[in-house]
């Protein structure tokens, strides 16, 4: 047996509680180095022979996942007063080996057998600790709009040297003129695509195009529109079964804010010293230009927040109550999320979860994040490992389908399911290259990275324009103003569908099970209660075609791509084709 | 390469923060599989030919650890700007292959060179997320007493029946009359053995001897004392440089106390109804007996807290902050900690940090307790994992030299430097047999346990009789009253050296390396800054000579034991016996 491959730790995502009366259990082995893996468990001790004797319980696990590398075995388990003590047994051919928290044991050491401190152990399930999210989110398919870009609805309101929607001149402060009013203009077009979450990048008050620069947390940008707009926006989206996610940067601060331009005016004097990490005097030179190696920032326009600083958090916690209390937003996407500190982040939840609404908290990570996804912080992350698989196989086409199937794996059991259902999941933002790019502008590649995030648990986000498959590399090129004067192209009318199946099929957000994993294709099974799907991808260069007669009972299965019915022993997929399969 | 072997994750006891300046970076390979590992790191980009690139720095990595099964790499990391992404290049031999967040790479793939959110990150190291607890606990040498059994120092509060002190008559309800009075006579007895800390199991009201079933927080057990008794206990301690630590059992409470009376009584009625999980009614047989199936509970007489009730949680925290408040005392011990949810010790940590003084929180657990030991919950736990492979090697004889080294290291690398510092390290308490039984009453081997206990980072614990080498296997029989009537034994003598030598040498505290592992033999040299220790253990059965001429420059050094010049050329120690150099 191979023991360098043997992982398991308690209290993390190889075991974690999914509700008050369920635990889940994970271990990884070496790929195909196990034939059977058991879990010794219980917590219930009896007299026997005047000795104390540990009863333990046993169940198998089962594959939960397989990758080239790794086998992942899982088994869930009501426990008994809320508590589990546990080991596993190995096997393989006749040898049998014992794996607990102190080590490898043999199966029959009479050491260990009521030594259960050497086990693994739940100590409690809580119910106050299991990681819980709004349940809206689940079922919520989101939509990004950079507001400057997306839709000009109040032209009254447009910046001095704005430029005209199909002028091409990106850049920090080069603006379109879009606001409030052209989102609310758009809510039918994106209630229509199917839309249900609308996440603005920020629209408080600053010079830059972006706003992450933020001069005023309790103004909307004057070129954006008013606050009787957004309460507008708010309410006329709610109307629509749609809810509001405003961006909250709370890393940093624009140096046009009054509080670090108090802090250049007065220097050490500054009431606003501590709010900031001064490191070196002056922050300006003798032309009044930012020294930005003299205080911590993002970059030199946005010096960093101190959120350790008792007046900087409750400045921050007024902001993040003010527009769920006053304006009725449902979700704060918090920006730059992991720079800052844990503590902070920790109190931020509260007083937002406090408001009396269940309120989103989604940081901004683009790694490994299950630190902030323990239940005290954060309901989810911009889950950018997650997709990437997605983007480097049926996108870029720079891995093959063992290296998206592994590395999709090890994303999905980074987090535990509660976590993976209301994770943000998402192709392409203002911050990376257009998915559209990124597929070099392949039609039935971007098609086949929108069914593979829709067959992700957790909610998945376009970003706005690339329904109309739009291109663009990185900032400031995924930045266009939205193409409304071209027609739309035929991934609108995909996308929507997409969409439309994802609402119907429970499924499609289920469990994951990769029946088969070949160089350049495979089949997906998704699994919610009674309801099965299978979706096939060939991403080879000639036809191919499939069997799932094994699989499906059913001879009969229809596409629900096209609702066309199909032979399950005998299906046709072309090069760079799918089928999504009921 | 080994593949399966590899190991790392971000934000864990792989990758923490020492202080704000300093990244620990940890690997994990298979043992002696690889030659070199370099980190990769750094986040400076430069435009090169009109493309941004990643500038990365490199460092090697150096073995912390080599156990039979794996090997650990360490680095640390003064990163710029206080955020790190990194990766680990693998070397062996002609091969090399870059380890990241995403996977392995060959270390020559163009895709990964700027793709750095494919790596490992650091996002931001923030003062107050680095793990932190109190600093006078990494000298603290404590020393835990079971008041009922200590000593008698007044005979006036005696409990009916109690017992004559030298009887053998043991259990819950069985009392000796031990109290704070008897404590406070031999404050200049545990002075003189070096003991820094005293930690005493609970001393509230309530009816057993072990109190773990309070009655009342508020009050002192009348059989142990007066709230004056306590107070001049504190302050006789603190004038002698002894700090004193409580026992909170905040998971249960006493079916004794006024709340589960009132349930009792009023059943659905009663107010205190929310403060238990009562999951069926009656609680109470016809005949009066409890039913300790129909609610939560540690046992039937200690039914579980609901913490997640407001009203619970206030109770706690004023409770906590009273015996602070109004007692001076330093430090809490919670009992079934990992019982109680995670919530509520955050709560708690808020709540006494908040008191003004730098009160010790430790946690009693007995299982890898990472989770609770991120800096916002607890200081420190109840390390018996750490002293496990101690008391097995050294003290039961069960496992071999190279099953302790790879148990004791695995335990020591769950945990960051920080939280090691001052972990809480026990070879016996009032739930385990004591450690003398343990050793089959081998002085030689009981004074080996101890010296290896003192050879830990962290704060030592004695169990009160300990060293008086008192036996006993566990509770019942390890709770006998303290045996004041005999003579001191040889272990006092040789415990209070030990204790001398740990104050006087900061390096028996400071970091481990493994320099010889055996089948029943050690050599483990201690450093911290300039002074190195050599600790070498014997448990063959024959004496054996040692060289470290090639460790030790000077070829004269002092066996600190005895204080006698030793030749590292050739160093001979018994069987059973050890040496400790400098």
């Amino acid at each position: 047996m191979n023991k360098h491959a043997v992982y398991h730790r308690a209290k993390s995502n190889y075991a974690f509680a999914i509700n008050e009366n369920t635990l889940a259990i994970r271990l990884r082995t070496a790929s195909k180095d196990i034939d059977e893996v058991k879990l010794h468990y219980g917590d219930y001790w009896e007299e026997v022979d005047g000795r104390w004797v540990w009863r333990k319980e046993k169940v198998n696990l089962k594959i939960e996942f397989e990758t080239d590398l790794f086998t992942y075995w899982r088994v869930d388990i009501n426990p008994k007063d809320y508590t589990l003590k546990y080991g596993f047994e190995l096997i393989k051919g006749q040898d049998r080996l014992m794996y607990i928290e102190r080590g490898f044991f043999d199966v029959d050491d009479k050491s260990i057998e009521n030594d259960i401190n050497s086990y693994f152990s739940f100590a409690y399930i809580n119910s106050i600790d299991i990681f819980k999210s709004p349940s809206w989110a689940e079922d919520t398919i989101w939509y990004q709009i950079f507001p400057d870009r997306f839709c000009n609805g109040d032209k009254s309101n447009d910046p001095e040297n704005v430029h005209h929607w199909e002028e091409k001149i990106l850049g920090t402060h080069e603006f379109y003129g879009g606001d409030l009013r052209g989102i609310i203009e758009k809510l039918d077009y994106l209630k229509d695509l199917g839309i249900t979450g609308l996440y603005l990048t920020p629209i408080f008050k600053s010079p830059s195009s972006h706003k992450y620069d933020t001069t005023d947390y309790f103004e909307i940008d004057p070129h954006f529109g008013t606050k009787e707009e957004l309460r507008a926006l708010v309410k006329e989206a709610h109307s629509r079964n749609i809810r509001i996610m405003l961006d909250a940067v709370f890393n940093h601060i624009g140096v046009t804010s009054k509080q670090f331009k108090d802090v250049i005016e007065k220097g050490e004097k500054s009431i606003y010293y501590n709010w900031f990490y001064i490191q070196k005097w002056p922050v300006t030179d003798n032309e009044g230009k930012l020294i930005g190696e003299n205080y911590r920032n993002f970059s030199t326009d946005m010096p960093k927040l101190n959120t350790e600083n008792e007046e900087v958090i409750q400045y921050l916690l007024k902001i993040s109550k003010y527009w769920i209390e006053e304006f009725d937003i449902d979700a704060w996407r918090l920006d730059a999320a992991n720079e800052v500190d844990h503590e902070f982040w920790r109190k931020f939840r509260h007083a937002v979860k406090a408001c009396g609404k269940d309120i989103y908290i989604l940081g901004e990570t683009w790694f490994d994040s299950h630190i902030w996804l323990q239940g005290d912080q954060f309901d989810a992350t911009t889950n950018y490992p997650q997709t990437k698989p997605i983007l480097e196989w049926a996108a870029c086409r720079s891995i093959n389908a063992i290296d998206f199937q592994r590395m999709y794996v090890e994303a999905m059991l980074r987090y535990s399911d509660n976590v993976n259902k209301t994770m943000f999941n998402l192709l392409d933002s203002h911050d990376t290259p257009r998915i559209f790019t990124l597929a070099k502008e392949n039609k039935n590649l971007l098609e086949i990275c929108y069914v593979l995030l829709y067959t992700l648990p957790g909610s998945p986000c376009i970003f706005y324009g690339s329904e109309y498959a739009i291109a663009g590399e990185n900032d400031p090129y995924c930045r266009l103003p939205m193409p409304w004067e071209k027609e739309k192209p035929e991934i609108f009318e995909k996308l929507k569908h997409i969409i439309k199946l994802r609402k119907q099929y429970k499924a499609l957000s289920g469990t994951t099970e990769f029946i088969m994993v070949e160089e350049e294709e495979v089949i997906i099974k998704k699994v919610r209660d009674e309801e099965e799907l299978y979706l096939i991808i060939n991403l080879s260069n000639s036809e191919k075609n499939y069997d799932l007669s094994s699989n499906l009972i059913k001879t009969a299965a229809v596409n629900l791509m096209d609702g066309k019915d199909i032979n399950v022993a005998n299906i046709t997929v072309n090069s760079e084709g799918f089928v999504l399969i009921k």
